[in-house]
């Protein structure tokens, strides 16, 4: 079939929008109508070039939802007319992983999918003759894609595809890292480093499991109000505060350190002082963000000794089968709040405009509505 | 009173013995006679010269047993003839780390320990009228000392004292690793770095706790003998091997990387093998080993983000007056031994040739015997 696509040709260039061929799905497969599909920072990494493991030419996207409109041989688990948010992190129940009931980094078909194929090796997509590489899994900036049915959650038909699409990374990611990863309970003091969309659905997740002081850190003073919007408590503008005056302050601010703190900024700079900011003998530092290629983390091992753990977190600890079906329902029982984070809404046609507006920090989400 | 002591007058230099003055206990404090003590490597750390903090004159020791001889206003928890094995971690009950539940790192008196000196901020030490210092509120190179009683562990009378000093430190360290921080399962594959007293420590507890693989890596294969008659089931001698190399020979002999792995090394270095080493989505890697002042510890965030889990455990994360008497009856009742590991026995005239033996690696703990 042909099916309307933003392709990524090269790194460093804006997509285009084209007409590709997809075929239909294998066995164990799923062709899905993608309905709506978030732009995250994840798909801007690959395209400005700056993930050496980068295919091109190749169709992006991992944040969407979208209906089944095929299924291939043996799919039991979905159907056509169901609706499903495609998972970059499948949940297959079988491997080592899955099985252990200890990690959501399901590893079934994890060589393939690093190397833009499906789990037989191939690609479905074409452009012209020539293979188009799938993107994490999933490819949702193509209307219609095809993914393994362990690579697609089933969710609640009443969701809507625009907000909802956005469960697929970001609002996992964030909540899942502190109801799956951390665990906060209620009580817990909990700074967050980074107030963009990772870190407001981390402040979001914090006050949906109780938390007591919820402490936003950010260089940009706007993000205050947006911090508040959802749940945060104190904010901290560190903009030209020194690394140690940033940990003297939050252990004030905590009477000796948080309980659980967390970098949502990839910079492993701001890593090092989230773990320093946590308390002695017990405080949990969890990085969510993506550092740079090369870049590594240090500090000294007397705060570990001394009672501090240094974790992270991908795609929230979450078992997307089993897990983003709940998190929908918290979105539509109003536990947790999506709308308002979504700042842009618009066609496939100004795709590229999204990734503008993520440079330069005036968005939250943008999503596309196909 | 006076009491027999191998004082450190300076750092760099042997331990001479002499007749110093002891005060008698203070509200709170207890008088005991220490029967015997380990010379463990902390004391090597600071008599060396490389601990920052490191006071002199002082009375070195903190791995000692002996029997409370006079106690004074208002000691609850022990009473004269009881047999104690002093704390360096104390456990008061009340600040707010003990009330947490959530770790041994008891704040209480730790500022003026910290500074040589009681909780009133005096010394009950002095030599011709010169005051010395306390050493981890411990000081067991004295055949008396005072302490706090929230600093005593009062542990069954039928122990030795030659072997359950040991207790005191190296003991509880290296099995509460794995008992109280790690929290070994039965069937978890577990990898020690570093066969010296803490290793073999370490090794013993995860066959307490039922571990599967056991391996212990050092530099030295005269270690593997050692190893084995704790528990290890695997030996591996990294001398010459890249760090590279020997994570992916751990990966391939615990098929995919350890659940937990022990750093018993304060080699940097090795504490990131260690970390590396652990099994991807759930693997914990704990730092035991205590690093040269001015060290850091890095990975790639990366480590983290797929699962790793670095934490590190400071006197085996026991609470010692709850948790050390249990460790005294494991070993009573053979769950755990320490005699073989008591390499060399020698009165207090002979406290240098413990250091010596130390640092030619010839021993795996001396014991004084007063």
């Amino acid at each position: 079939m042909k099916t309307r696509a933003a392709v990524a040709f090269e790194a460093k260039k804006p997509l285009e929008i084209v007409e590709v061929d997809l075929e239909g799905p294998k066995e164990g497969e799923v062709l899905v109508e993608i309905m709506a599909t978030g732009i995250c920072h994840t798909d801007a990494y690959t395209l400005d070039g700056l993930d050496s493991e980068g295919l091109f030419p190749s169709i992006l996207g991992h944040e969407g939802a979208g209906i089944v409109r095929e299924v291939g041989a043996g799919v039991t688990s979905v159907a056509v007319d169901d609706h499903v948010i495609p998972l970059y992190t499948p949940e297959c129940r079988q491997c080592k992983t899955c099985t252990s009931g200890k990690s959501n980094l399901c590893t079934s078909i994890r060589s393939t999918q690093g190397q833009g194929l499906m789990p037989d090796g191939t690609s479905r997509f074409s452009y012209k003759g020539q293979k188009l590489y799938h993107y994490m899994g999933c490819s949702t900036f193509s209307n219609f894609t095809v993914l393994p049915e362990i690579a697609l959650a089933k969710i609640r038909k009443d969701a809507p595809f625009q907000t909802s699409c956005y469960i697929g990374c970001g609002v996992t990611t964030g909540v899942g890292a502190v109801v799956n990863t951390a665990k906060v309970q209620v009580g817990d003091n909990v700074v967050v480093f980074g107030l963009g969309g990772i870190g407001l659905n981390v402040i979001q997740g914090a006050k949906l499991a109780g938390a007591n002081k919820i402490i936003g850190i950010d260089l940009n003073s706007d993000r205050e109000e947006w911090g508040r919007k959802f749940g945060m408590t104190d904010f901290l503008n560190t903009k030209g505060m020194k690394r140690e005056d940033v940990i003297a302050k939050v252990l004030q601010m905590t009477d000796g350190g948080a309980d659980y703190t967390f970098d949502c900024t990839g910079n492993t700079e701001v890593m090092r002082t989230a773990l320093e900011c946590c308390h002695r003998g017990w405080g949990e530092s969890i990085v969510i963000g993506v550092a740079e290629a090369g870049k590594e983390i240090s500090t000294r091992p007397f705060q570990l000794v001394t009672g501090r753990v240094w974790k992270g977190s991908a795609f929230g600890g979450a078992k997307g089968r089993t897990d983003v079906p709940k998190i929908v329902d918290w979105y539509m029982d109003g536990k947790i709040q999506i709308d308002p984070m979504i700042t842009h809404v618009m066609g496939l046609e100004d795709i590229n405009k999204a990734f503008d507006l993520m440079h330069a920090g005036e968005s939250i989400r943008s999503v596309v509505v196909y």
